[in-house]
């Protein structure tokens, strides 16, 4: 296919697109297939000469369509929501065109410094700390990464290596190697299960500090203040803390202010890293009203949140924010002659090994919404849980399971776990809405998540009358 | 931006797409711009109110492209090729659109199949065997990571993961805690900085086996066999082995054959993980007359390449497959509840963690090039290498510095560093064409790499009249 012909396609495409989006509704938006459904569907193995166009792109509602799952449908409220919107699209399509790779500032300064400073805009966007402003002559600033379950993982590498450094500073004698035997970071027993898995791969003990419902499912300081202190009298090293704003199961907040004061001071190395996990929560810091959960942020070292969640930019870009560029370049940076330029040590820029030019989509989202668009789409969602969440509390045959404070609601029917699991099942299996659970102090709890870009009250009635009716059935089935 | 908009603006920039592209060659290759160009050009913020879509597309041309790399000009011959195609940019398009997240199986089922249909097309269309096949009952399997340094990355940990299993599996009584201190990974002094960086990570020894030029820089099996030797005598534990098919400075190719048979036997645990790092090679072996370079993959644990590269499709798509999906799984698995679904065991799939729909656009170049439409690809890139080098060749002032096995030619003026040092730098200032450097046996050499899909033999021929009259000026200057 040529130029010629793209034009041609690439039209078809929009419109493909743009009906897709359009009636999206109408389709079910959980698909109807087992496991294995779609090998049979296709050939065994690639054409040794070329399907025509029209083949493919009819294979698009045979074959893929039936085993999607429509995370834009405004009846999706499962996980939490993933980014979409036009701009970003357009930026995309742009991006896959220049299709530059970003491994170093010669290898394409546009995607280099229009990361640094789309960075800044949105650092300044949820008055972030100066610190974490690159500008022209700070010493942190903001990077993209590809999820937060990488950021945390960079994150933890960052704070190994300081801590590594800090203590042979300290202990020249040491040997090395024993070092990361003792290391020991911490993070909430509701944080993410990528947090436990950035322990496996750095090595390191991960250990979860317990969170009690009554606390809301925060990490309390004293709490951690207490195992940093028989680690360290057991001869470990504490180093690391993943605190979280906005945790999966039921969007609780660490109280970052008081872990900051624990984390800070009393340790073998001179400060613990805090990394602040705020996956989905962050994009609602750029709402005063919001921001105030952001307080605290003057302790820690990184900071990430995913634009590509809930904030209209198209997946993947995850945000990270360092206060010294140097901690994470500094672990990584490998230096070979194929990637060396002219400008090596200008200093100011840094980046991950691979990044696309995904800024240009921060670029297109924030011009063409502007901040003030950008608010009122998250204020909008956080209005549509709160509607869901009075519908809830309405009928006294559920309950609401954590403060709802941003876009997802968890509850239940009060009663057994098993009758929660079977009304989810239903729900599901309805194919009508899509609903995932969680479990908050052994309860099996439904988590009511507003997703997509076009979810209006009428869906979420919509829904609610839809759960409340399944919600009958199943206990007039099953002993309540 | 609404749908309706959308078609409008999306059709626009499908258009400027096809510009940008049809008209590439006219631009210079190489931005002449400084670090910290692009701030001065745009706002110190994010604006309030929504800018206008023209105002944001005016802006490419401003801002943006004077600071692009062009990756795709006929006249970039830096670093290895990216890959970029009409196909693969259409189903960008529609991943886009669709924006499913593909963590588990039901997160969108459609995206978890075809990618594993696709890299059992792929497996197949390289003849890997049937171990690496998923098929619908095999072991073995494909997964899309995003670049090769991923896959290395992902190998070791699995690597290590397994290591450590089997350590404890034979001494129960052995404490965990001290085997990592004693596992040593190797790879070439030729591997890819990446390899390198994955050690770092995963917090284990990462040793260079030295290679030659007179072994055409390949490692060999009777250097490996003394290492792993010597390590086992002072009491450490080789585990995981990187091989190279294609290196980055000169693109050498490890004999996999005989290092698979050191690494299969004699050591501590029953076997040495053998991953293979093709990036920029692989794509070539899906040509019979290039696929004994694979010969040796029998003994490999994991292989992995780009199809981002050189198989036409867009970045990111890093193709990686292992004999034993469990090994992959089992070093990664996590199962917190909001990702369990019905389909939890039915053990046929597995993922990355956060893949985009990527399979789609491996689908569509798959089926809209055809087998022969890529091999064919392929074969004219190695033939423009082939000129490229012959004019090299007929010059008695240039040497070639390794042998020309694909699509690179590494060459330089007979003489010293500094000569070859200033003739780069002249063709780089020049910014009509674009090339980088390697290192080899302590030379200076350039690298000339055929990269884009429209590069044909004018465009060759040019870069050699340059390059020739460029190394006149330089050898005039500077005492030869």
């Amino acid at each position: 296919m040529e130029a010629a012909e793209f034009r041609r396609r690439g039209k078809e495409m929009v419109d493909l697109i743009a009906d897709y989006l359009e009636n999206i509704e109408q389709r079910p938006v959980y698909p109807d297939v087992e496991p294995g459904y779609l090998r049979s569907l296709i050939p065994e193995e690639a054409p040794e000469e070329p399907d025509t166009y029209e083949d493919v792109v009819k294979d698009i509602e045979r074959v893929i369509m039936p085993g999607v799952t429509h995370w834009h449908s405004p009846y999706f409220y499962a996980y939490f929501p993933t980014a979409n919107s036009f701009p970003a699209m357009l930026a995309d399509m742009l991006s896959g065109a220049i299709g530059c790779i970003g491994f170093s500032w010669a290898a394409s300064p546009a995607c280099t410094e229009l990361e640094t400073v789309m960075m800044d805009w949105l650092g300044k966007m949820l008055k972030l700390p100066e610190d974490f402003i690159a500008g022209t002559h700070g010493q942190g600033g903001g990077v993209i990464q590809g999820t937060a379950s990488e950021a945390t993982l960079v994150a933890l590498l960052a704070a190994r290596s300081r801590a590594v450094r800090m203590i042979l500073a300290s202990d020249p004698q040491r040997p090395e190697t024993g070092i990361t035997s003792k290391l020991v970071a911490y993070s909430s027993d509701q944080a993410h299960c990528s947090v436990e898995r950035a322990g496996m791969i750095a090595g390191v003990r991960m250990k979860k500090i317990p969170t009690e419902q009554s606390d809301k499912y925060a990490v309390q300081g004293e709490t951690l203040r207490r195992m940093i202190q028989e680690d360290k009298a057991a001869g470990l090293i504490p180093f690391y803390f993943c605190a979280t704003l906005g945790t999966t199961p039921s969007c609780a907040f660490d109280h970052i202010t008081e872990l900051g004061h624990v984390s800070g001071p009393a340790l073998y190395v001179s400060k613990i890293w805090m990394h602040i996990d705020a996956a989905y929560a962050g994009s609602s810091f750029i709402c005063p009203e919001f921001r105030p959960l952001l307080n605290g942020i003057e302790f820690a070292d990184s900071f990430n949140f995913n634009p590509h969640k809930w904030l209209l930019v198209n997946f993947d870009c995850s945000t990270m924010w360092v206060r010294k560029r140097s901690d994470l370049i500094g672990a990584f940076k490998m230096d070979p002659l194929y990637l060396k330029h002219d400008h090596q040590e200008s200093g100011r820029y840094f980046y991950t090994d691979n990044s696309l030019f995904r800024s240009l989509k921060m670029w297109f989202v924030f011009r063409m919404y502007g901040l003030k668009g950008l608010q009122d789409y998250i204020r909008k969602h956080v209005e549509l849980a709160k509607e869901f969440e009075s519908l809830v509390r309405a009928d006294q045959r559920f309950e609401i399971s954590a403060d709802v404070v941003l876009g997802l609601v968890c509850f239940r029917l009060k009663g057994s776990n098993e009758v929660n699991e079977t009304l989810l099942k239903r729900i599901n299996n309805g194919r009508k809405i899509h609903l995932v659970p969680c479990q908050l102090s052994g309860q099996f709890v439904l988590r009511f998540a507003v997703c997509a870009r076009t979810t209006e009250s009428r869906h979420i009635r919509e829904a609610w009358r839809l759960i409340t009716q399944l919600a009958e059935e199943v206990m007039q089935e099953l002993p309540h």
